[in-house]
């Protein structure tokens, strides 16, 4: 039964299950986040967050179809840790409270320029450019409990509008980002023209 | 008097007066152009925009601060010979027939992917983003006599508004852009969904 020549890859990593497997996922997460802190988004290759890691880069490849894809999931940890959710009771207010947050996140870390490279970035690859076009109507996309809060207090009734109302938030803040203008102050008008009236007529 | 050793910069350039310099404008951006169509966005410098138009390089920074201003120009320059405007009367009426055109502008001619580049490129150059930044609040922008118009008829009251209004539609051209999700059949419900109710309320 012995077999005194190791297996090309340690079985171990194939039979530990779920819990080993999240322990290897999140350690990827930090040696990617460790490597974009010390290098930039330039150093980041498949290569090198493996061997820092510990991890093959098979293993990399079966979370992540590409480098995009690895960069969009650091980002989104982090934006998640830094970033809480606002339930104001409101729309508006909600809308307010998290752009505030995300344009501060975009403004004053180096995530602002990080996201802004993934964008650009994806624009040479069409694989990576559905990753982000997929982006935002994840479930765990900072906009989405807002809406959906929207739409179970009755502030929104129709999905769609409300789908379309979380794109448009969605895109002005791809604009904003892009074009270097994320002044708050910006921000109520923004709300207040996007949501004026809607609620009102249904009041 | 008579100088045999031929100037470094022929005089003529500076003399010519303006319909000299425009017909300089207009060969330069052509050459340009041209260099675009057969090399592509990366094979585009100075250097062989000037060879190629037998201008001198200074010429060229004397009208286009970088790189990113020149390629915008000769986008916008083409997108105006390609994109008529729309008066139908009715601000949801333009928007739909303008971007309609536009969007098809952008999927099917390289005018798309030279656009997103000029984007992406503008990331990395904070002069050449505000180039791309001050692009939608010019008075030739596509959008501009959309919304003038609006605001002319009575559809729209307040011009702080209509410029709003207008940032969304920018933002969401790009957003559609970047993320190559260019399809006309979601123009309707994204020009409704953001006009909705404005004229009626006043109506």
């Amino acid at each position: 039964m012995s077999d005194p020549v190791p297996p090309l890859t340690a079985p171990t990593r194939h039979s530990a299950g779920p819990r080993r497997s999240e322990a290897s996922h999140a350690a990827i997460l930090d040696a990617a986040e460790a490597i974009l802190a010390e290098r930039g988004s330039g150093g980041l290759t498949f290569e090198a967050v493996a061997r820092r890691a510990g991890a093959g880069k098979p293993t990399l490849y079966r979370w992540w179809p590409n480098r995009t894809a690895l960069l969009l999931e650091v980002y989104d940890r982090r934006k998640h840790r830094e970033l809480p959710d606002h339930d104001t009771g409101d729309l508006a207010g909600d809308l307010l409270a998290v752009l505030a947050d995300l344009w501060r996140f975009w403004r004053e870390t180096p995530a602002g320029r990080a996201y802004a490279g993934i964008i650009a970035e994806a624009q040479q690859d069409d694989a990576a450019r559905a990753v982000i076009a997929g982006q935002w109507t994840a479930p765990n996309f900072s906009l989405t409990p807002i809406f959906d809060r929207a739409l179970a207090r009755g502030d929104l009734t129709d999905a769609g509008e409300a789908l379309t109302l979380r794109e448009y938030v969605a895109a002005m803040n791809w604009f904003r980002l892009l074009t270097g203008r994320l002044d708050p102050a910006d921000l109520p008008g923004l709300v207040a023209t996007l949501i004026a009236g809607r609620t009102a007529r249904r009041g």
